[in-house]
C-alpha cells in the first residue's frame, strides 16, 4: 500500500466513524423519545406474502420470554399449516382455535360462514377481554370485516378496549380505514413478485 | 320476516353461491398451474415491521414438518430477541449463528465491519452448499450489499447455485435489483405507521 492510499484509507475511515456516530446520537434519540411502555395493536396487511408467518414469528418471540400468547385463526385451519404444527406437538401452553372452514369461496355458504365468524369471533373477543394474555392472534380477521360476516365497531371497540399490557396482531389483506386508524403499527406487505405465478407450487416449510 | 324478504334473502344467498364458484373455479385453476415442485428463494424487504418476524415465522413452519433450518443473522444478536431465546431453549436441533457486532453505526468501524460481514458469510455460504438443509435463513444480509461489506456477485451466484430443494428467505431493507432479479417471491414491507413514532417503546414478544 502507498502512503497515498494510507492516508485515503484513515480518511475514509475517520469520515465513516463521523457519519456513523452522527446516524448512532440520531437512533439513540429516538429511542430515548419513545419511552412509553404498553401492548401494542399491529396489522399486517397487504397482498404480498409474510403476514401470517410475521404474526407466527412474534408468537416464538413471545414464548421465548415465557409470554402467554393466544391463536383464533379465521379462514386458515381446513388446511394443515407446520407452525400450528409444531405449536399443537412442542408448546401446549399455547391456546389456539381455528374457525376451520376454509376460505369462503371453498365453503360456498353465506349463512354458515356468518355463524361460524361469529362462533369464532365469541372466542377472540374472550381473549381480548382476558389480561393473563400478553399476546393475542387474530389471523385473517380483515376479511371477515371486508364479507361484513362480523360487525366493524364491535371489533374495533374491543381491540381498543383490550387491556392495557396485552399486545395484539390482526393479520389478512384491507381491512379498512377505521381498523387501521384504532392500529399503533401498520405494514402493508406488497406483492413485488410470487413463485407461485412462476408456476412453483407451494412449498411445506415456507407457505403452508 | 316478511315473504318478500325471504325470497330477497335467498336471492342474495344465490347469488354469493355463484360468485364463490366463479372464485374457487379461478383458486383451483392457478393452483393446478402451479406444479414446479423446488425450494423457493424469497426476500422479505422495505422499510416496514415484520421481516425478520415472517422469516422466523417461516423457521417454525418448517420444524413443524421435522426440516433441517439453518439461520444466520447479519447486525442482530448484540440484542436479546425473543425468537432466539426460544430456539436456543427448546430446538437445538436448528443451526443459528450471530454476527453479534449490532447495527454499524454501533460499532463505527469499517474494517472490523467488514471483517466480521466476511466471516459470517462464509458461515452462510457453508449453509448454501449444504442439501441436507430444506431452509436457510439470512436475516438482515441486505445492509451488507447495501454498505458493500459483501461482493453482490458472490452473494447471488451462492443464492442461484444451492441446492435445487433447498429453500432460502432473505431480509432486510433495500438489497437491490439484482438481488430481487434472482429471488422468485419479493415482498415489500411498506411502514404505513410505528408504535415507536408516537412514542412506544419496543416491547418484549413483539418488537424484540
Amino acid at each position: 500500500m502507498t502512503e497515498h492510499s494510507n492516508s485515503d484509507s484513515k480518511l475514509d475511515a475517520q469520515l465513516h466513524k463521523e457519519k456513523m456516530q452522527k446516524q448512532k446520537e440520531k437512533v439513540d434519540a429516538n429511542i430515548a423519545a419513545a419511552n412509553i411502555e404498553r401492548g401494542i395493536a399491529l396489522l399486517l396487511t397487504g397482498n404480498g406474502k409474510g403476514k401470517t408467518s410475521s404474526a407466527f414469528g412474534m408468537v416464538f418471540r413471545a414464548l421465548g420470554y415465557q409470554q402467554k400468547v393466544g391463536i383464533v385463526q379465521f379462514i386458515k385451519g381446513a388446511q394443515e399449516s407446520g407452525e400450528v404444527n409444531f405449536i399443537r406437538e412442542h408448546c401446549p401452553q399455547v391456546f389456539i382455535h381455528q374457525m376451520g372452514t376454509g376460505f369462503t369461496w371453498n365453503t360456498q355458504d353465506k349463512v354458515a360462514d356468518i355463524k361460524a365468524s361469529e362462533a369464532t369471533w365469541e372466542i377472540a373477543q374472550s381473549l381480548l377481554q382476558d389480561d393473563s394474555y400478553d399476546l393475542v392472534i387474530l389471523d385473517e380477521l380483515t376479511y371477515m370485516l371486508g364479507y361484513k360476516y362480523l360487525d366493524r365497531d364491535t371489533v374495533i371497540n374491543s381491540i381498543k378496549a383490550r387491556p392495557y399490557e396485552q399486545s395484539v396482531v390482526v393479520t389478512g389483506r384491507g381491512g379498512g380505514r377505521e381498523l387501521r386508524e384504532v392500529m399503533d403499527t401498520v405494514s402493508d406487505v406488497k406483492n413485488i413478485k410470487h413463485a407461485y405465478k412462476a408456476g412453483v407450487k407451494a412449498r411445506k416449510g415456507v407457505d403452508c
